[in-house]
C-alpha cells in the first residue's frame, strides 16, 4: 500500500476543492494492491466489495451536489446511480445489501470512468464557484469527503476480511513494521467531578456528537496505553474462551456457535501463535496491542482481569486530562494498516492505533438534534444495541479523527480494528 | 384467575415462613384457571411452558436450601432436579430452553407432586428454625421468594402469550374491568440538578439496583399518565407502521420482516379493531393504556409525536419527586392481569399498570458489585443489547416492585406488559 | 397399551357400522395410556399431536359425510372444522403445520366430545340407510375409515416419537414381548420373466395401487427375513457411520449434519446399547429386526454388505411367490408396537414386523389414474422425491395392508417402523 | 462468444493428443467474453466461479494423471491442488463448495498460468508414450476430457446465472440466432414391447449408463418437437402458478416460498414479456422450446396438458425408432447458447437444444457396476432424489452426447438447459 506522501492528511481550513482532491485520490491508492477479483466479493453480508465502495462514495458526489445543483449536469449512467445507493431509504430503491457480492458488472474499470467523470464534474463545479457556494451545500460536500474518509476505512476493514480469510494469505502492505519493545501499563488519575462532553466549536463533526452536556463522574484510573497481544494471550491460556464465568450471556452463546477461541486473524499452529495483518501471515508480535476484538471478548478480558471498561464519557474525559495531539503512525496514513507498540509513558494511544470499546451502549446525547432530510436519517437510526467506540484507528485517515468522535459497532462485531484499554475504580 | 386474597401481598417484615406459604400458594392460584394441555407448550422460544414455571421455581429451593442445608434431605427426583435448571449454569448441564416445550413428562401431577414435596420439606426446615438460621442463609431463602415472584410475572406473560395466539382466543380472567373515562395528558416537571439513583437501605433489592450514584440531570418535564390506545391508535392512522422515517434502522427491519402493523394482541377486523385481553376477545378501550409495546415501538411512537423516552435515571428522579405509593388496583393483585386508564391527574401511574421502556440500555450502574457464585451470574450477565423498564405491571406482585427496580428486555420484545410515558425537553 | 380384541381386525366384508365402530373405537384404545399433556406438543416438524389425529380423522366424516349428505347437520363447532382441516388444500385455508404443537386449545375433552358427536350422528347416518346408500358414499366412507387406520400408524409413530425423545423415557405397552432366537438369513429365489405389478380385483386400495402393469424382471433372490439387530451392529461396529463410501451424497451430508451413529431410538451407554421401544428403554435385543432405519441407512447398510435392495417390483413379485397370510403378532393388533423376531423359515416376514425400504423412488404407475376432486389430490401429490416401502408393520392394523400397498417416505426420514431385506443377484 | 472451430468437436476416435488439445482449446474459447470479475462470484450454492472450473478440471490432470504417473512431476503449487478438489472426498479435504466465491485469489492469471503448466506436462506426457500408455491410464485420460465437457456445459450454466441475474443483463454470446417458424407438433408413435436400455459397445460411456437391461414398455407416442414458449405462455396465462391443482406438494412449496411465477430468466414487464439469453435480454421468441424449467414446472405444464412426461426408458426406445444424428447447430459448437425453434417435421430435436425432463427417478440400472477408487464414487453418488434428463443441450458439446446419456438434476433446479417434450398415452 503506498498512500499519498503525509499531505494528504488534509487540514480542515484547506478549501474545498485541495481537500476533495487530496482525499478522492487517497481512497484509489488504498485500493493500488488489488487484483480486479479482489473487488468483486462479499464474503460475509456486513463486508462490501471494494468495487461497492468506489462507485458510492462517488454517488454521493453525483446524487447530492452535481445532480441537484449542477445545472447542465447528466447523470454518469442511471443504472449506476441506482446501484450505489445504500442505507438512505429516502433515496428510493436500493440493492439488497446481502447481494452486492454478487454483481460482477459494473467492473472495475466501468467505476473507475464513473469516478474520473464524477470527479472532473466536481472539479469544474468547485473551480468556477467555490467562493460564492451557500454554506448548506459546502456542509453537503464536507459531509461527502467525511462520507469517503469513513469508506476509507471500511476498505481497509474489508479488504482485510477478504484476503485474511483466504487460505493463501496474501500480502496487502509490504511495508515493514518497526520491533516494539515491551512497557508495563501505568493508570493515570481522572478526578470526580461534572465533565462537559460532546462537541464544541464550528469545526466539522457528526449529528451524534452534538448536544454537548454536563455529565457527573467519580473518581477512576485509567490505562496508560492499550493491552498488548501478550496481556491478552494470557487470558487465552488461563481458559478465557472455555469458561462462562467471563461471558455476557449472548457472548457465550456468540461463542459457541461460532466455535471461538482466540481473536480474529489469529491462527494458532501446531508450535506457534500466528497473526494475519496486511503484511501477510507471521508470529504474533507480543508487545503489540490485542487487534479485533469484539466487545464481548473486551467486556470479558476485563472481567478476568478484575477490572473494567471505561464508559464514554470517562474516556472523553481522560482526553481532556490526558489527550495528545494525533501523530502520523497511528493513523492510516502510516501505510501499516497494524497498530504500533507505545514506547514510552508519553504515548498514550488515546488516538490512533486501536478504537476502543467503551462500557456505553450507542444512545443520542440529551438533546441530540435530528439533521432533517436524507442525511438527518444517518446516525440516529443505529442507536441500539450497538457500543461505542473511541479514537480512531491505524486505518482511519488522521484528519478524519476528534476526541468527541463516536463510532459504534455491534457487541459481536470485531473486523473493526478494535482493541482495550482498561479502568480501575478508585475506593 | 381467583388470586390469593390481598394479604398475600406480604410485606418484606412478615416471616419467611409466613411470605413462602403466601407466595407459594399464588404461583398456584394463578394457574388455576389452566388446563393441563395449557402447561406443556412453548410457542415461541422466549416463552416457557407453565409447568416449567411451576418446577423451576421448586427446584429453586431444592437446590439451593434443602440439599444443602437439610441434613437428611432426599432429592425427590434427581432427574426432575435436572430438568428444572435454567440458566444457572454453574450448577451443571440443562436442558436447552427451546426444547423445553416438548417435554410432555414429568406431567403435571408429577410436577405438582414435587412442589408438594419441596414445600413440606421447606415448612418443616423453616419452622423449627428459622430464628436461628444464618442471615446469608435467610437471604438466600429471600432470593427464591423474590425469584418465585418474578416467575409469577413470566407465568402471565407466558399463559397470555399461550392463549392469545391460539385462533379460539380462549378467556383466563373472567373478572370484568371497570369502564374508563378520558382523561388528557399533563406534564410534571422535574428540575436540572444531581440526582442519587440506585437502591438505598437494608431492605431486600437485586444487585443490579446497587452502586448508588450520583447522576447530573438537566430541566425536563414528564407525563403524568401512561399513553392509551387511543393515542396510540393515531399513530397507527397516520401511517406510522409505514414510514421508516420513525423507526429505528433494526426496528424497520424487525417490522418489515414479522409483516407487523400493530402491538401484539392487536386483531384489526373489518369494521373494529380488537384485542385480546385475560377476558378474551373484544373491542378495544381507547382509554386504556397501550401494552404489549416493544422498545422499537415506543420510541417510533416518541419521534412520530416529536417526544422522547425518558432515560432511567429520569424516570428514577421523576419518582422522586411525583410518586405514590402503589395501589392494588394497578398489580397482579387485581386479578385483571391488564393496565387500567387513568382517571385522576392523582394517579400517575408511575408504579404499576405497565412497564415503561426508557431511552436506557441495561448497563451496570457505576461500582456494580458482582455476587459471588451460582446468583452472582444471573443479572450481571444480560448486561448488552437490553433496554430498561420501569415501574412494574398488572402482572407483578405488589410486594415485589420498588421505585429503584430495573427490568430489562430485548428492544423486540413486547409479550411482557409493557407501555409508553413521554418526555419533554424544558428549552 | 390394551388394544380391542382381535375382532377388531375388521375383515372388508363387514357392514360399514361394524367396521366404523370398530375402527373408531380402536383410535382411542391406543391412546389410553397418554396423559392429557402428551397429546398436545409437536417435537419436530413431521409429527403430529395426537389430539390433531383424534381430530382430524373425525374431521373427515363431518366433512366429506355429515355436512354434504346428512340433511339436518349442524357442524360440532365450525371454529374446529377449520382446526382439523389438514392437506386437503382444496377444502379451503388451514392451520401451518408447523404451528400445530402450539394449539393448547381445543384441549382432549372438547375433542372427544367432537368425537362422539360425530360418532352419534354417523351412526344413525349408517344405521337407518347403509342398505341404500349410493356406492359412491359407501366408497368415501370406506376412504374414511382406511384414512383413520393410517392415522392410527401414525400416532403410534408420533406417540413413540414424543415419549422417546423425552430424556424420562416412559414406558407406553406394557405387554411384554417373547424372548427371540437366532435363525441365520437364506434366500428365496425369484425367477426372471414378466410380471403384473399394482392391484388387481374390487377390495379396496388407493389410487397409487392402481394401473396394474407388466415388468420385466431379472433374476434374484431376496432374503427370508428381516435383517436383525446384531447384523447391523456389525455394521456400526465396522466403520459403518464413519466411512463416506457407503453413503449417497445426500445421506452422507445428513449424517453429518445430524452427527448420528445409530439408528433412531438407539442409545449407546458406557458399558452396552440400549433401545427405546414402546415397553421402555432396555437392552437392545440382537435378534430382533433392526428398526427405525432411513432410506440412507438402509442403502449405506446394503452397499456395505456387498447386496442390494429390492425395487418394489422386485418385492411385489417376490410375494406372488413366497407370500404368506398375515398374523396377528406381525400387527398393531399384537400390543407390542415392535417387531418380533422370525424363529423359523416358515415366517419370512413379508407383511407385518416392519415397512421394508425399496430401491423404487415413488412414481406413478403407467396410467396411473387420478381421483377428481378434494381426495383425488392425496396420493399423486407426493410423486417425488421419496421413496418406496412395503409390507406393513407392527404398527399397522392387520385389516390394512395389502401385498399391493405402496407406503411412501423420505430417504431421511425414519420415525416410522421401517426395517432392511436385501437381494442378491444370481449371475 | 467465439468458439473453435467445428472440428473442435472432436471424434473419438481421434488420438488422445489431438482431443487433449481441442478440449482444453474450447475451454478458454468459452470463457473469452468474460472480464476478471466475472470469474469469481458463486451467486448461489449450487452455481460454482469460472475460475473454479478452470482450475478444477486442471486439477483433474494434475492429480490423476501427472502427480501419480509423469516420474519427475512437481505439482504447480499445494496450495492449488488442494484449493480445486471438488466432490471427491476420497481425495482429502476439500473447501466447502459454498465458500467457493469469496476466495479471490488465486486469481484468474494464476490459474492460466496453472493451465499452461499442467497442458505443458501432459503434452509431453502424451507426445511421448501415447502408444505405450496402459488402457486403463488412456481410459483415465479419457474420463478426464469427458469430464471437462461437462464442466464447459457447467460453465455455461453458470456464466448465464451470473450475467442473467445482473440487472446490467450484460450481453455474452453476441451471435444472432436466426428467425424461428411456427410448426404444429405431431406425435411419433412407439409400439408395445420389451426394448433393451443402457450403453452398449466398447466407446466411452458413464458408469450410470452399464448394466444395459431389458425394459417392457406398452403402447405410447411421443411429441415429435420440443414444448415451445408460446405453448408454455399459456398454461401461464390460464393460471398455471396460481392453482395448487396442478403442482406436485413440494413443487407448489417451492414455487410459494420463492415467489416464483415464471421461468428461470422470464422477466415480465408492463407491456411484454423479456427472456434473458446470452445474447441478452429481449422479447420473448415464442416459437423457440421452453428453457430452464424445473421438473415441478415441467411436471405441472403436463398436468396442465392433460398430457406426461416420458419415463426415460420410454424416451430411450423413442430414440431407437426416431432418433437422428446430432447435428452442429443444436449444441454448444453453434455459438448460440440458446436453443432453436424446430422448423421441420424431420428435425424431432432429440438430441440436443435443451436437456429433456423425464418421469423416471435416477437409479442404478439392474447389474449396474460400481467402479473402483476414486472416480467410482462420482455417479453413484447421487441417486437418490433427482430426476433423469436426456439428449443434450445447446449448451453441450456435439462430442459429448450420446442417446444413453443420463444427465440428472434435483426436481426444483433450472438453470440447466431444460426444457419438455410431453407423451400420450394410446388406449
Amino acid at each position: 500500500m503506498k498512500l499519498s506522501d503525509p499531505s494528504a492528511t488534509v487540514s480542515t481550513s484547506s478549501s474545498l476543492i485541495t481537500r476533495f482532491n487530496l482525499i478522492r485520490k487517497q481512497t484509489l491508492a488504498i485500493c493500488k494492491p488489488l487484483h480486479p477479483e479482489d473487488y468483486v466479493v462479499q464474503p460475509i453480508d456486513f463486508v462490501s466489495p471494494p468495487k461497492w465502495h468506489l462507485g458510492h462514495t462517488t454517488w454521493f458526489f453525483e446524487n447530492f451536489i452535481l445532480a441537484p445543483h449542477l445545472a447542465s449536469y447528466q447523470l454518469f449512467d442511471e443504472r449506476l446511480n441506482w446501484f450505489f445507493n445504500s442505507y438512505y431509504e429516502s433515496q428510493g430503491p436500493r440493492i439488497l445489501r446481502t447481494k452486492r457480492g454478487n454483481m460482477t458488472r459494473p467492473n472495475l474499470e466501468r467505476i473507475l470512468e464513473y469516478r474520473r467523470y464524477v470527479d472532473q464534474h466536481m472539479q469544474a463545479f468547485l473551480d468556477s464557484r467555490e467562493a460564492q457556494l451557500p454554506e448548506e451545500l459546502k456542509y453537503m460536500i464536507s459531509v461527502g469527503l467525511q462520507h469517503e474518509q469513513q469508506h476509507q476505512e471500511l476498505l481497509l476493514m474489508d479488504i482485510k476480511y477478504i484476503l485474511g480469510n483466504n487460505p493463501l494469505f496474501p500480502a496487502f502492505a509490504e511495508k515493514k513494521m518497526p520491533e516494539s519493545g515491551n512497557r508495563p501499563v501505568n493508570y493515570l488519575p481522572v478526578s470526580e467531578g461534572i465533565y462537559e462532553i460532546g462537541h464544541q466549536g464550528t469545526d466539522f463533526c457528526w449529528d451524534n456528537e452534538l448536544g454537548r452536556h454536563k455529565v457527573y463522574l467519580p473518581d477512576f484510573e485509567i490505562q496508560d496505553r492499550l493491552v498488548t497481544n501478550g496481556e491478552y494471550l494470557e487470558f487465552i491460556q488461563d481458559g478465557g474462551y472455555e469458561n462462562h464465568e467471563f461471558w455476557l450471556s449472548e457472548g457465550w452463546e456468540w461463542l459457541k456457535t461460532l466455535e471461538l477461541k482466540v481473536p480474529l486473524y489469529w491462527y494458532p499452529r501446531a508450535d506457534k501463535w500466528y497473526e494475519y495483518t496486511m503484511a501477510g501471515i507471521g508470529p504474533i508480535d507480543l508487545n503489540k496491542p490485542v487487534a479485533h476484538i469484539s466487545y464481548f471478548e473486551a467486556e470479558a478480558y476485563a472481567r478476568w482481569k478484575g477490572l473494567r471498561l471505561p464508559t464514554e464519557f470517562e474516556w472523553e474525559a481522560a482526553f481532556q486530562i490526558h489527550g495528545k495531539a494525533p501523530t502520523l503512525n497511528a493513523f492510516l496514513e502510516s501505510g501499516f494498516a497494524h497498530p504500533l507498540a507505545s514506547e514510552t509513558a508519553e504515548d498514550n494511544q488515546l488516538l490512533g492505533h486501536l478504537w476502543e470499546w467503551t462500557a456505553s451502549a450507542y444512545l443520542p446525547y440529551p438533546n441530540f438534534p435530528r439533521f432533517k432530510g436524507a442525511l438527518g436519517e444517518y446516525n440516529g437510526k443505529f442507536m441500539v444495541n450497538q457500543m461505542i467506540l473511541r479514537g480512531g484507528s491505524a486505518a482511519t485517515p488522521i484528519s478524519h479523527i476528534r476526541s468527541t468522535y463516536r463510532n459504534f459497532f455491534h457487541a459481536n462485531m470485531r473486523w473493526q480494528f478494535s482493541g482495550i484499554r482498561l479502568v480501575k475504580d478508585n475506593h
